[in-house]
């Protein structure tokens, strides 16, 4: 590890860097965890989904009525039992909201968008009588012309998605826009980031490269499938228990659609299998809720593979054209890009993201970028780890490699040269605090694996670097103090990677108590005060500050109880971070022996608190890569793989690795195998994990992992986030090892043995 | 309802004091409420519990090895598995200790006290096999004469349950006593309260009656029997889901059983069916929970209704002797009393309470009081609604009832003479705040039902009086608003009899906002601060008390935002009690307006609070019934019932009408008809409710209520606290009816139709 200095720590850590055993451990191990499919509940009822074989039809007539008459079937729903419908409906062509395309992607009302769009939702006693039910349900369907490429779409005279869908031109990320176009169009947005002058820019460059990329559709690839248990009791309270990232949020999403204030809504997050940005949105929970309303029994929904691979939300298809200009020197003086992103059937792909990203790493001058939002019929897209900025990062990258090459500079040291800095202003116009950039990219020249030679024939070594933003917002905590002087620690966020384990150690070090000290759980959302989603690798940074802002707020409670004992001011005493409070005259308490005293004394102490950080840190990775590629197969072999990644401070360093390697291997799948394949149709031809090939440990080599850790100054432990910049890197150092294997750039992802083996034959000619 | 004024408040009260729909009402009518028996879970195994035959027997040897083989059975477990066995069977015989007896009534070391005290659980596949394997236990006793009555136990060469056990002498109510007899006894303890001149108090007077009294054992009657699930996962985390009155104190106990930090406990309070008193011990957790370690399975167990009867905790049968003396006009002189109550196996007969509560209804100068704790060979007592007042009371009431009678005073009349008032001292010195004692009185005088003759043969009417302290101690509340202005409310008082709807009135009324938008839910030992039994009165006082300074402290937060976002200093901003933030220049915003606003301007806020009060509300009931006679069955039969109490002020009167009708009926039940039949080996002859005779319906005519508001200074809104008081009186009031409609005093209760006819053979003599 790699470490710099902290801000605001007085102490040495103890706990904080540590890598205890985490609380949910053996639950998972042993099967014992309970995870979506493990609510069982009395008279509970089976909902599937009847889903669109077409990828884009208008729907002419739903008829469900030989699935009713199907003995055990108990409710069917279609959009038009929703108690937004009749506003939905009367939007429909006519303007375009949010909460619009939300309800219209849970149930299709009268177009179907994507093949595998959810049209009507059955209820019955058994499973396999949902399933049968699915068949008798009627629909009759006007077929359309599909589009199902980002350039195709974006022609004049493509068949539209939308009839009322203008192009809103973004003035930011994150900025409400306006939509100015007169007709109707499939590019949803348009968003610019514009600096210095980009002509005089590359005229003043000594070496200018332009290239266009593609990569592909691909999912986030969790193993557990979405589900969704709903109960809707006689007194209008609806409970749901749910796989998803973020349980507020879907209580939000709930509201919306169902429109029901949030005191009526109950969501409690299970144990979740994956999610990496997949598990944000609402699908089968809206009519589950519906069908139980209905009923008045539980209803308990699932997704197959196919389901999900054809009716959640994949990452953006993306075509990229980028140029680079930079000195002989190596400095880099004008780049400009064109990025159009699939969006899926309803607007919302990560392109402002990937704009955003594409050249931030970077100190350059002279920008302009152009970001598109596409909708195509495939899928709605949704989150995908670091969203964007991947795809971004692929053509930068590759171009930085192609520059260094012709300029004859060492790759990484090109990176150095032009790094971004404390200072530096990012191509959507923040302006970066300290970040990691320079250190990282130091560290990984000094690795052992850069400074090693690689030799043999078709083998290549590659670099990128890549920059995530990482989120922020609001997050909760709620300590109560146990007269033994262990705490029960509630925290708002899912726990995915750890989280229970982190915050409980930030907890810990914030009060100067063990780990073993803290039982740390997961609040649902009647249980603690409202929490973001986990994903932007916000929450071990965002939800352990607010862990820490809940100790903090104990300690002065423990300060103000022991100066009432002591009988002196509150001033008077101090709770030092070895858990001791002082007192007047050298009087002195352990934390536990205080708590001993609370019951007597007032009553128990709880501690908690509320943030919405708005300053994050950026996160920096650095990755090397060697492949070997067979001549004769195409096949690429990964040979040595090292993340490098400025994590501010490794609260549990084996979970950050966890993350770091998680991240790289995903990449890794996105660069060489993994890819929604299509018929002209728009029919997923590949949505089973056998045929759509995600990396598994005999692909991959073991990941080296080095932590470098510049401490974030806006969290309390220097934490900076990290789960999602280890995705970023990937594509671009797999294809850049590529070339230097075969010498033929691979610009269009992933780089499946077919692929390689045209570009083989192509360098050959 | 008769109110008075309340302290605190200065506006209209708009939620407290409505009658609102509670959370659990619909759940729980259509059988969708979670109670313990409805805990399910995988591979879970089913325990039973292997029970003495025998009032008083050494073990001599416990042979598990025919169970153990038995298909289906994994696990049987004795005393010795526990933990802390070593220690106590050290101790057994040695030295006494709460933690001690605690275990030993769990499962029996070396001796049975009881007829069903546990000797041994077994877990099973199956709850047949768990029954069929009890039978293969082999246990074998030497068997011992049982003691089973309070006098007999307190005679020189009694047979002695425990051969340290030594009397105590208590210095008061709460207080820790010491051992300084030489003998072992079965006398526990013996506590004394005395004040003036006894015997000059009495040569004083012109009246003087002495009188002996006898109580028979009864049970609390909860419909729902105990229940515990455990589950011990392979990281030494215990969860026990279970029907109780306090998950936090079967915390402690569990803890100190099983020595386990409170970290490792998690304790989740089930929906409860009942528990007045009973629900408060750990009975079949703690060897669920070893079986659960042994065995990797969650184990659940359920006592069925015999083993409620003959091995859970009924209330005391009493011997009381007592002695009023009073001049001529009715002031009451001096008043003396000795009560001797059984404990059961093991020490704690709520004799103390009993002594404290005999004469404090009444202003009397010279009291001499001793109260005796003795252990016979019976189910170890608990709480029971105002625990020893009933039989205390029924001797005081009784007495005086005769007193008036002879000085020809009316009873109410006699008893308003005498009621204490602030600044009356207590028997057992504590002198009273601001009570009802009077106004109660002057009520109960001027009812109708009072007013009304009461004609026809073999009928009378009798009134009675009635205090009990009711209790304090922590609470903990948390509060989370949410965006769109509701709010969930986490507290962690078990909800018995609509707490989760008074609760939520409270926070209502002092955050000034509808009660709809509060969701009221019980917390489980991780989601909340530690919170006290659902006992003593106390829940909707002390967490009510809890819930308005979370109330508090989220409007104090909601002044500093609401000032942040208008820039102004915190203490230029004032929430009002209409839910108005108003600021400087006239400026406004709602308390929903501001929610809208929390997310992005520092997150959402959460109140909490943590109290412990010291000071509650001291409670009185007085009671008028009329009853009817049947001379030739001896059956009575109660025509009218009114039950006034001073409840401080009701925030749900529903709710407070619904106590004091239950407890004005347990206390009926406990005058006429409930008891305890034992053979004279210590058999229990009737463990059925069909022989346990309690009253139902069909036996009660409408209990009137009539609420009467002295408000509590010690609380927010001047609660006191109601659940135990209506109990108190009945037993007085019923047999004093007795004795008007039939010129025969019943002092031995219940006042069956077979004592009643003897007690009429007795006065025609």
């Amino acid at each position: 590890m790699v470490a710099t200095d902290r801000p605001g720590i007085d102490h040495e850590l103890t706990q904080v860097g540590t890598r205890p055993v985490r609380p949910d451990g053996v639950d998972k191990v042993t099967g014992r965890a309970r995870f979506g499919v493990d609510v069982n509940l009395p008279r509970m009822l089976y909902g599937r989904v009847k889903r669109s074989p077409h990828a884009h039809a208008r729907i002419l007539n739903i008829d469900a009525s030989r699935a009713l008459a199907l003995p055990g079937v108990r409710a069917v729903v279609t959009a038009k039992d929703f108690p937004a419908a009749d506003d939905s409906v009367s939007e429909l062509g006519e303007s375009v909201s949010t909460a619009r395309f939300l309800l219209e992607n849970v149930l299709a009302s009268d177009k179907v968008l994507y093949t595998g769009h959810a049209v009507a939702a059955v209820a019955a006693t058994d499973p396999h009588i949902a399933e049968d039910a699915l068949e008798l349900i009627d629909v009759q369907y006007e077929v359309l012309p599909p589009v199902l490429d980002v350039l195709d779409a974006m022609q004049p005279g493509a068949p539209l998605l939308h009839r009322a869908l203008r192009t809103v031109e973004m003035a930011g990320l994150f900025m409400p826009g306006t939509a100015t176009a007169a007709e109707p169009s499939n590019v949803a947005s348009h968003i610019r980031f514009e600096r210095g002058d980009i002509e005089a820019g590359f005229a003043a460059s000594d070496v200018v490269i332009e290239r266009e990329f593609r990569t592909s559709t691909a999912h986030q690839g969790y193993i557990e499938p979405h589900n969704g248990t709903a109960f809707w009791n006689a007194d209008g309270e609806l409970t749901v228990w749910v796989s998803t990232q973020g349980h507020f949020g879907i209580r939000d999403q709930l509201a919306q659609i169902l429109k029901l204030p949030l005191s009526k809504l109950h969501v409690v997050p299970m144990e979740i299998g994956g999610g990496f940005g997949g598990k944000i949105p609402v699908y089968m929970e809206p009519p589950a809720a519906i069908m139980s309303q209905q009923t008045g029994h539980p209803v308990k929904m699932l997704m197959n593979r196919k389901e999900v691979f054809e009716a959640t939300g994949p990452t953006s298809a993306t075509y990229i054209r980028a140029k680079i200009g930079a000195k002989r020197d190596g400095t880099i003086l004008a780049a400009q890009a064109y990025l159009a992103f699939e969006a899926g059937a309803f607007p919302g792909s990560p392109v402002g993201a990937g704009a955003a990203c594409a050249f931030s790493s970077y100190d350059i001058p002279n920008q302009l970028i152009d970001g598109y939002d596409v909708v195509v019929n495939k899928p709605k897209v949704q989150a995908y780890r670091a969203p964007g900025s991947p795809q971004a990062t692929f053509a930068t990258e590759s171009i930085l490699d192609e520059i260094a090459e012709q300029l004859d500079i060492d790759p990484l040291e090109l990176r150095l040269k032009n790094a971004s800095s404390e200072g530096t202003r990012r191509s959507d116009g923040a302006v970066f605090p300290r970040i990691g950039a320079r250190e990282l990219i130091e560290a990984a020249r000094d690795t052992a694996h850069y400074r090693s030679e690689l030799s043999g024939a078709n083998r290549g070594r590659g670099v990128a670097l890549g920059f995530w933003f990482n989120g922020g917002g609001e997050s909760a905590a709620y300590a109560t103090a146990n007269s033994d002087g262990t705490v029960a620690l509630t925290t708002g966020s899912v726990d995915i990677g750890g989280q229970r384990a982190a915050l409980a150690q930030q907890f810990a070090e914030a009060m100067g108590i063990p780990y073993e000290r803290i039982v740390s759980q997961v609040g649902d959302t009647d249980s603690v005060g409202y929490t973001r989603v986990t994903g932007g690798s916000r929450t071990t940074f965002a939800t352990g500050w607010a862990v820490y802002e809940a100790a903090m707020e104990l300690r002065r409670q423990l300060e103000a109880r022991a100066a009432m004992i002591w009988e002196c001011e509150p001033s008077a005493v101090h709770y030092s971070d070895d858990a001791v409070l002082h007192g007047p005259a050298g009087k002195e308490m352990a934390f536990a022996q205080l708590c001993a005293q609370l019951p007597h004394t007032g009553g128990m102490l709880q501690g908690r608190a509320g943030v919405a950080p708005m300053t994050v840190g950026p996160a920096f990775a650095c990755h090397i890569v060697d492949v070997e590629v067979d001549p004769d197969t195409g096949k690429v072999t990964v040979l040595r793989y090292t993340a490098l990644q400025d994590v501010g401070k490794a609260i549990h360093p084996s979970y950050v690795e966890g993350q770091i390697q998680g991240g790289a291997a995903q990449g890794v799948g996105m660069a060489l195998t993994e890819e929604y394949r299509f018929d002209n149709d728009g029919r997923m031809l590949n949505p089973t994990l056998l045929d759509y090939r995600m990396p598994t440990t005999l692909d991959l080599p073991p990941i080296e992992t080095v932590l470098v850790e510049v401490a974030n100054p806006g969290h309390p432990y220097g934490v900076r986030g990290v789960g999602e910049v280890p995705i970023v890197p990937p594509l671009g150092a797999v294809a850049n090892a590529l070339a230097s294997a075969t010498g033929s750039r691979m610009r269009t992802l992933p780089a499946t043995p077919e692929r390689v083996l045209d570009a083989l034959l192509e360098a050959k000619r």
